[in-house]
């Protein structure tokens, strides 16, 4: 049986909680949270976990194995040093720190103390991610030509992070995860709606080396909510749209073909291929479930997760390219020139 | 009775023959191609006009008062020029011309000749667009924060004009139309997923005076049709979504207000208001019918039409802007140096 | 070539002379409508066919071949028998006339003139209905439990016929085209919310020999259309969605088995099974299209339509049993009974 | 504080737990159920309160005010009996009991104990539900013509009741709420497609004094979740889609209007009316908590509950003769006479 500390009761933390809790190898043995009243509704909750004011205790606690946290993303990187250096495996939440360069020092430590450092890229282990991610690993999809996501609603506005670090995480870390390779450039604009709020509308372009394009819209002042992907291939097409309540993930037989080219110049000949569509069965377990008993897994077995501190670190690389692109009005920043300074 | 020629009976000319044939106004009297099997055809549904193979008959034909121009957007420059020479009134499909210094001599010609000059733009013509634009106009909205459209779909690749030039032209003639202001700078990102195809794909960022900002998302290879827009307000905000069969236009009264700030400085406080959804009801009288209504009126009355060949320049010169920052790798363009410099 | 006269160019008559004019295998001849508007605007859209404003003079033409009849339903049965004894062969709109008896008659006049009846369920001829079929012929549904139709708009109210003859006419003939047995009863309720208007709204119960269930929901005073069939069988259920613009047909790889029972009595265990979702390309050609030439066919070749008058005689009875029950109050109509007394 | 006891900790038991251990008028002090499992995880999720595995013991605790009843529909009757004959204040779950004749009983019984007795039909209480009903109280809708109720999905059959008892009883209590009258027939057909299932499809119509129809569609064997219901007035027409996620309820300005005939006999003249479509905004707020808060209100000023005991049995006898009529092939069973000879 793992023991596990939870830091942060506020708004992730009460579902790492019940996960924790529901879990056949763990035991939630105690929770942090600098709020007297989150503690007091922990407790409530899980009358047989210890309820901690004081962090130093949890941590300096020898029996507690593996610590999750579900802090404010500024905090991320001092709790996670803290807890590994402690001596715990760690879980934290997306994004893992404010820096790369933080999230360098977290990876540092992890090796050093032999201890699991995974991050909560929840999306990568639902029943739709990783459907879509054995797809495109299968070559279904043919060459790969785009990723074009849209992910807005009205709110909730953060004070701390902007719409790209709280909502276009989603997508990095999504397509950190289902495609085989990484962006080499990246382009984005963003601006603010709500004086004193940091960005709540934000694009963002990323450029792949074999001509793929990924492009995310983000928007915390969208009249309704969506959550929609379409991934174009030479071969097939996916429809994803995580609100629908069943038949999230469809895969359209459809394409172009370019014909030989006729005699006239501008007669560009194009074919369309029109089938069948196809919505695979997906998973229904729920994603952070999953994702609670890999890291319990990994625990066990001494093995890395899949969202291991080095997926931490490459979005983190990402969400700093796209800021700095942000900076200077949409230039393209080549991430390659980007890491080799670094 | 305004007797009108058609010039171009391939894709989009069948519909404006129909329309000027059944208009009060006017009569169809003569249709010009240069496939005789087009010709052949017009001819079958319209024994009443003339089918002329010499287009230079058509234009020198004094008995004819205006003429339509639905051929590839190469010919539209030499062909207005022509029709607007030989004295008549012009209606051009859109884009008006290939370059902005093209439609600035359309219109030099037609302010000579004391002609109307028209461009088929013709989503301004649709219930849904007209209401948006009285919806805006009576500050309903409030301050205007963004519009975002997502026009995409499966083909028609065409191999004369790249995705932009032939689906975000839309938007950018409804932006137009509905913003009190023009744009201050564009930045664009395109890609060609097709081998010798123009751009299949783009992504189009248009930055106006006070803050906001407009965004376009067009593709030709989507594997299902979309056509959506959200435009979001200080006050409300709109979705409209052209494939409903009927209430496309729905206005949420929804958005977020700055409550007086706590002392905390990372205290933002966000009220959000959520109210009723309403779907007014729109004209569904159909779009180029109006239009050209509304161009035979203005040659009566000898009027300026809405979408007059400044409306086409305006668009036309958005357009440039689009394709330079595309070519160069999504640069923001100035527009108001680039008017200056033109 | 067959020649080809129409008959009425109302509502429907414009499509039968557009797709008759199409077809490579006929001409469209000659048209009737008792309306001289109707006939002036026949004639500017088919120069070359003869507007006949006297019905006996296309009916005498021995040159005419075949004759369409879209009139009112009360004409059917005395145009149909006047056409067949001229010697043409008829496709008549639905419901094929006003009584089984008439349509016995219809039947009896083809037969003893040699000539071809053909009845316009036009749905019969779409890539759905016809891809249902297949699936359903094949056993890819296993045994069917039910048919389930919302067939509900606003309007068109019509003052001749009622809500079942009007809208429920389609699920009847799709039934007797897709389910390889005939119902045994039937029972309906309706009711009409205008004063003066023959019902609005009906609700329909066929029930088959092997135990299915086939019930029909139409309405002419709903807030929305809705076109929705759900059929269920053992193995797979269908959802076809006739509005949405593809995918129309979704096929369903769901269902209940019953385990083996536990000790309890009241244990029923139940186990679920849910697969993927399928939607098979269907065919975009035009229904009607495909039905014209389908009885192009059948005459060239004297062969017996699908849809031929034996199926609207099955049809008409099923809207006659419809009508008594609903006469009275919904009693079950037991159709072998119905059959024997006629 | 008003001391609750909850008999039942199945499927819906711990909803209502969860919402008396959140209401501040209550306290969730005891939880009695006959499986040793469910009581210790209710035990683990509620330290505070009683797991009491002898019913006998839970109702004799004289500081327990109020019972709720959650268990199998057989059960409901002889718990209440016994609840209310321990002075308690009893809220049970839908339908209230197995037949009319033990509903009576109960209300006697709380009549005679002067407790409160309340039934669980939760959709009274949604923002939707309630919505409806002022919007029907206000005449927003004019004279009611029909409600027409789709409420089908796949699973969960069960085997003490059939669909008509688990999913229709959901319609029949909305329309006791929302409708100022109550029917005067009813007739049903329904039909089981699981071998020893209970019935597994049923369509049931209900007859208003006014001529008002309501037709309900319940099937536990469909391909997709509807929840849909349409409800035509004279004036406008709601469509209510409970899936939805927001904007559940939507009011169209739409109808007919018989115009002054014409001359003809078969001219029936429709004006069709088509104006703005409107969703109000409802309430949030979770039903079920709404609903415990007003069982605990009524229970402190002694009022009558919205969905009291006659609200129940009202419901019941609707549940009897919808019975009756699927036993007799459908036929219409006259309430009034039924209510008469009860």
């Amino acid at each position: 049986m793992i023991k596990v500390g939870l830091i942060g009761y506020g708004y992730w933390g009460p579902n790492l909680a019940r996960c924790f809790s529901e879990a056949p190898k763990a035991q939630l043995a105690a929770v942090h949270d600098r709020s007297p009243d989150a503690l007091r509704k922990a407790g409530q909750r899980y009358p047989h976990a210890a309820m901690i004011g004081d962090l130093q205790e949890l941590l300096s606690d020898p029996e507690i194995d593996a610590v999750a946290i579900a802090t404010p993303v500024r905090t991320h990187y001092p709790l996670g040093l803290a807890a590994l250096g402690a001596g715990k495996h760690v879980l934290i939440e997306k994004p893992m720190a404010c820096t790369s360069q933080a999230a360098r020092r977290l990876i540092d430590e992890a090796d050093r103390r032999g201890r699991v450092l995974m991050v909560d890229h929840t999306f990568v282990y639902t029943g739709a991610v990783r459907k879509i991610r054995d797809l495109l690993a299968a070559g279904e999809l043919g060459e790969i030509y785009y990723y074009d996501s849209t992910r807005v609603n009205l709110g909730l506005l953060q004070h701390d992070v902007n719409v790209v670090w709280d909502l276009a995480v989603h997508d990095l870390s999504i397509l950190d995860f289902v495609l085989p390779e990484a962006p080499v450039a990246v382009s984005a604009t963003a601006v603010s709606h709500v004086p004193g709020s940091p960005e709540t509308m934000a694009f963002i372009n990323l450029f792949f080396p074999g001509g793929a394009l990924a492009h995310i819209n983000v928007n915390w002042l969208a009249p309704v909510k969506v959550r929609q992907t379409m991934i174009g291939g030479s071969r097939k097409m996916i429809l994803w749209d995580d609100l629908q309540p069943s038949e999230k993930v469809k895969v359209f037989d459809k394409g172009v073909t370019v014909l030989p080219r006729g005699e006239a110049l501008y007669e560009l000949l194009i074919g369309y291929r029109s089938g069948d569509m196809w919505a695979p069965q997906l998973s229904t377990a729920e994603a952070l479930r999953i994702e609670v008993d890999h890291f319990l897994d990994c625990i066990e077995a001494g093995a890395t997760p899949i969202t291991d501190g080095h997926a931490g670190l490459r979005v983190l690389e990402l969400l700093e390219a796209v800021t700095w692109s942000i900076h200077q009005r949409g230039r393209t920043i080549d991430l390659k020139l980007e890491r080799e300074a670094s």
